[in-house]
């Protein structure tokens, strides 16, 4: 952990950032000709680095999984949220807690009818059982049988004002183990913004904050995970973006458990610094009801996705799952119009022209 | 064909219904003793009717498909029930038709802020295609590489006043071809009704209706299918069912093809006679806010079930359909509301404690 915190001080030392991601993921030394000496140490001394974060990464796989840490860290993590979110809201979020006849139980944060958000959840959940069902993981056979936990931090956020764009943001962890035996385990998790006016600014610093926050731990990740969030938060039958995305992944545990937690902190401990900006900016702008209708008829897209191609919200509705938590994420109200296009050029049709086609909101 | 409709008749004359189902599917002669004669001739005359039946049900089988006839059908259908939706609602409908690049196409009829249909729509499609893709019939494999076609008439229709329930039929046709084998086919179809707020005088009738137009062909089918409408249109995640039911069926062809045929046509063509007068009755019932919320919030239901336990729905955007025509199911408004109960003994409860629960509407 030392380690990580380290490397993670010295790429962001006034040195400035010494290396920089290609498309492939590849590092590129962009320190200029006059500095050639200087570079030169630089790439001496990286070698040596990476060496020695090789060596601890093949360590690191064999650190052990260590779950109470991780539910402390998402207890931890829901509460400073929810109070953040209760600093802008001037509300307090309900709180729900529930238990799980199978083992397990959750922790659901409530907000509905606040002045800042509409309707929102911030939700903890932890189920465990002591034998996964086969059916449970069709890819992964070997693991039927094995005693299993998973947990998380899940929040969507629908603010009342339509220039403030809902957010989504989730972190997980499982694990499935077996006496004699190593255990099997992963993370998954990300954010992502939908914006119902666009707005470049918010996609371009929500972006910056998810980019940064895994900087830290390899220069191929921020645009693998960008592209992962594209491809998964996508509309299939609208042909469409849910927004304009952030970062997703799942079933993570290349870096050992040590940088793999380290990473999912990185990314839930960050969630406030991408978002609390745009909703602060966003969340007193004037609006009329144009503006209100639009965003009730875009909302609906966020219920098609939800319902129809999101596997977290399948899975839990599908396998006995606390419907009322699960459908936090459900707008507080929707319509559906038929076959409606915004008139072109006006800001409505700017979210689909601008906003909705996948791009590099990082581009220069 | 004859001899379904001379049946039809027969027991519709006035010496009334002289069958009637058990829960189990089997008939019981229900004259009185004072007509002990009677009655004895009308088993005597029954017993050779059915002997009848039963021939020419077994050489019914050896009738051949006839795509056209049905499309003829469901075209004219469609027309019937939009002319007379427009009579009661005083607005036409819109028509949209499209055409499908693989083969086929479709007419939509749809109406969005009527006098009394707040959304709805009546979609006829017919598409097809030269080849089965082996996904499309995982449990029918034998099918894969035949020519194959499907039709059908959809309806969904969602009333502004919140007395008025929703109401949803269809009826369809599939069949696959190729050279030098039988053609396989079969029917599916039914009709269900999802109050707000419930009325056993519509309840009562509505399912009438349906265990009318299915009693010509079979007193074991309406408890079949009454059960299946039950078992299909029940919403897992919230363990309750969508309304009171109706009737729903699937792979349908056990009674060779023209009497299938005639069955589709008998609920297809009962769809007004089972809808129409409870639309009469309550389109003008008034109504406040509160029901207005009532049904806003309950319409999230109908989403929710449509875009998580819908085949049809699934299937259709999860393959390419025509996102537009399908979601015409949607509601025009929906809310959601976390955790929210009605007030025990308030006419909103009634519809938990009294309609959603599986019953028997036709019990005396």
């Amino acid at each position: 952990m030392q380690f990580f915190y380290w490397r993670s001080t010295f790429t962001t030392t006034d040195t400035g950032r010494w290396d920089k991601p290609n498309d492939d993921g590849r590092s590129t030394i962009v320190a200029n000709a006059s500095n050639a000496r200087y570079a030169l140490s630089i790439t001496i001394f990286r070698i040596s680095v990476q060496s020695s974060f090789a060596f601890f990464l093949s360590h690191s796989h064999m650190t052990t999984p260590n779950p109470a840490a991780v539910k402390a860290w998402l207890l931890d993590l829901q509460a400073r949220i929810v109070q953040a979110l209760e600093g802008v809201d001037g509300n307090a979020f309900l709180r729900d807690t529930w238990e799980r006849a199978e083992g397990g139980g959750g922790v659901s944060r409530l907000i509905e009818q606040g002045n800042v958000i509409e309707r929102g959840g911030v939700n903890f959940s932890h189920v465990r059982g002591a034998s996964l069902p086969p059916s449970a993981m069709a890819a992964r056979p070997e693991l039927a049988g094995r005693a299993w936990e998973a947990m998380g931090v899940s929040l969507v956020l629908h603010p009342h004002n339509p220039y403030a764009p809902t957010v989504h943001m989730n972190v997980r962890f499982f694990e499935a183990t077996a006496e004699g035996k190593d255990p099997v385990w992963w993370f998954g998790g990300g954010m992502d913004l939908t914006p119902y006016y666009g707005n470049k600014e918010d996609a371009r610093h929500f972006h910056q904050v998810c980019h940064d926050a895994l900087a830290p731990f390899g220069a191929d990740l921020h645009p693998r995970f960008k592209r992962w969030c594209d491809d998964y938060f996508y509309i299939k039958h609208r042909k469409e973006a849910r927004g304009v995305g952030g970062i997703f992944f799942d079933d993570f545990n290349e870096l050992g458990f040590d940088q793999s937690y380290a990473l999912v902190q990185a990314v839930g401990n960050g969630f406030l610094d991408a978002y609390l900006p745009i909703l602060q900016r966003r969340k007193d702008q004037p609006y009329g009801e144009r503006e209100r209708d639009f965003q009730a008829y875009r909302r609906g897209r966020y219920v098609e996705f939800n319902l129809v191609w999101d596997r977290g919200t399948l899975f839990g509705l599908q396998s006995g799952g606390r419907t009322e938590a699960i459908l936090m994420s459900m707008p507080p109200n929707v319509t559906w119009r038929y076959d409606w296009h915004p008139e072109p050029g006006s800001p409505e049709a700017q979210l689909y022209t601008d906003f909705l086609p996948h791009r590099d909101w990082l581009a220069p």
